[in-house]
């Protein structure tokens, strides 16, 4: 069988896990160690496909949660897949929907009413759907063996994800790598029910892959990516691992926790136990100094909302470490956001000019922010890739972190 | 004297006053008519200067009021002056901060509160300023003879502009063409107290141009335009346009209405009172008919919130007239806004997309519409512009307005 993806590694590091690499798509192909634009809508908050190119975007990730809720996968699909949707045609990929049904249904923050699978009875370890208590109280979501019930995050409307519908959603989406579906736990969850919702996570994980083998279509152009899971627990982590290794997927994804305290530190471990050959794509985790930890654990991918949410809140990332642009320090400093930045932001415009967007509440601060960001990110993963496959690594490393504060 | 400005006609039709010509300024040349972008506060709402190009915008006017408040005049002198500050290096404006005393201290809109000099005592015509009364009452402004005195919109400051602290800001931006000073009436306002506002705007006109002539680094460096005034009365109007042609302008701004229907009707009158081979700017006035009218009037450059402010609304121009983006029957729409538009939002984007980015109230739809919006315009007066000179300006406008609803 032909498989819509192929990964070639150029070259590993030996004192590390870290490689680079080409993963080719019927869109093109990512160059790695790779950082991935966010465009959870089918949109890069407040960045357009138009200038990804000036950006060094090579690929972007969307969300099935979101496209299936607005403007539904059927009208994505009719429009010619998320990539013609959103004018791109570079390499797509689709996050399956199981970290938003969890962390907007049933509520990492505090707007959320907390009706949690973990405040409800269970039987044997899952929690039984009752639409009664489902429609009464809000947004939540009640997992069961066969998938989650949930209510919108827009609207408060109740709807239900199977593992089957997650795939039948992502192939409407049409995306070059789509995710199997998977429970993300709560930060706070016991050993007890990480472990059940792992189990549930894999069974999952093999219904998923199974409904995507169905569909010969989709199969031909679409990769399927499994994601590791097991919450803070390093044994359940690598339990996870091999047991999803030993799937059929055409690569993984490492990810789904909240805290990236819980993932950092075993994720050497956990990749060691992912076959060698498949690309590995770290799930929401992007500060430049966590790169580095990742790409040393042998990542190749990585996608994070930092860098616009940085941008739209005037946090800029700078070789000297992160500036708040609004600072009364900047107010006349006609200098780039970031004097090595190849940008076009600090080609053209001033820390003067960006504070006084952002103090003016003018929208194009947010704009140019997230822009910088942005590239700041993709060239530091460009510039790692560089170092990777001419040797000199472990020094662009030292020197980068070394400024970097 | 060598003028920082030269004004050359190309063209003249013989059937109304429109004509085609090329204003030359320090930073470029405005190919006229042509329609300016507004760049209140230095920023087009939406769209950075990097797109300029991209929109085909030839110049932009910016606001001594907004600027002087934020990021102050001297910040932006010591940037370089308001187009290096937002990196635009094409042909630049500033309005005087007139309009903006008035509408944003005086308070067209229900939430200011209505301590007007039209309800306040007046001896001989002219409102007595009162320090007491204007910081008691928030948002208002005061006029005297000397200048007007007016609390911030920002944060209820107390600020004062004259005539030459106008003119004072104004070179601090150093935009190419800069305003006088003028008093901008309430729409309400009876003819006794337009002809006295009238009066001392060219009281104010007059000492506006003493103060620019007299700054000589300024003067060689920096156009200065007359503002026709007189509210919506037509002999009021011809007797500003007379008055203000007898003085050393280097061209001509009318505006200072809040209705546009007070001023469309007249302004064949109008610009006949003015010197034939001095530019005419139309203050605030853009939708597509009105800039055809504007032409025929002799206009020559235009600005205009309306592309933006339409354009973040969802609201957008085709040649069949203006659409809500919003509207259920664009939902599966994969054409552009417009089939004809050579803009890069309608070459690459649908108006399926655009409508989801605006009902995920995603900031990418505010951009795209506004930018779409804006060279919706400026390709409207190119167009004008080149039928003007091959001589098929009726049939173009018979064509265009024949269609556009």
């Amino acid at each position: 069988m032909k498989r819509p993806l192929s990964f070639t590694i150029e070259k590993r590091l030996e004192s590390s896990l870290a490689r680079a690499g080409v993963i080719s798509t019927p869109h093109g192909d990512l160059k790695t160690p790779v950082f991935i634009a966010v465009a959870t809508k089918a949109t890069t908050k407040g960045l357009g496909s138009f200038m990804y190119e000036d950006m060094g975007i090579q690929g972007i990730i969307a969300n099935a949660y979101h496209l299936y809720l607005n403007p539904g996968e059927k009208t994505v699909e009719r429009a010619g897949g998320v990539g013609k949707f959103m004018a791109w045609e570079g390499p797509t990929m689709t996050d399956s929907g199981g970290f938003q049904v969890f962390s907007l249904g049933e509520g990492l923050g505090k707007k959320v009413s907390k009706i949690s699978i973990e405040e409800k009875p269970r039987e044997s370890g899952v929690a039984v759907f009752d639409e009664e208590v489902a429609t009464s109280h809000g947004k939540l979501a009640v997992v069961d063996e066969e998938g989650v019930t949930f209510t919108s995050h827009v609207d408060g409307s109740l709807h239900r994800f199977t593992p089957e519908r997650s795939m039948e959603i992502q192939h409407g989406l049409g995306a070059d790598i789509i995710f199997a579906f998977d429970e993300c736990t709560s930060p706070t969850a016991d050993y007890q029910y990480q472990k059940e919702a792992m189990d549930r996570t894999h069974r999952w994980a093999k219904r998923s892959l199974a409904a995507h083998r169905h569909n010969i279509d989709a199969n031909a152009k679409q990769a399927i990516y499994g994601i590791v899971q097991g919450g803070r627990f390093e044994d359940l982590r690598l339990e996870s691992a091999r047991t999803l290794a030993d799937m059929d997927f055409d690569g993984y994804g490492i990810g789904g926790s909240f805290s990236k305290q819980d993932i950092l530190g075993i994720l050497d471990k956990v990749n060691r136990a992912l076959p060698e050959e498949k690309p590995r794509h770290l799930l929401g985790i992007g500060e430049p100094e966590d790169i580095f930890i990742g790409v040393e654990a042998g990542i190749d991918t990585f996608d994070c909302v930092l860098p616009t949410r940085n941008g739209r809140n005037g946090t800029v990332y700078t070789h000297a470490g992160k500036i708040i642009i609004e600072n009364a320090a900047f107010t006349e400093d006609q200098g780039p956001i970031d004097e090595q930045c190849d940008c076009f932001v600090c080609k053209r415009y001033s820390r003067s000019y960006i504070q006084h967007l952002f103090r003016s509440k003018e929208m194009l601060g947010g704009i140019l922010a997230s822009a910088h960001n942005m590239r700041f990110l993709t060239r530091l993963t460009e510039n790692i890739r560089a170092s990777i496959l001419d040797g000199s690594f472990q020094s662009f490393k030292q020197e980068f972190l070394a400024r970097y504060k």
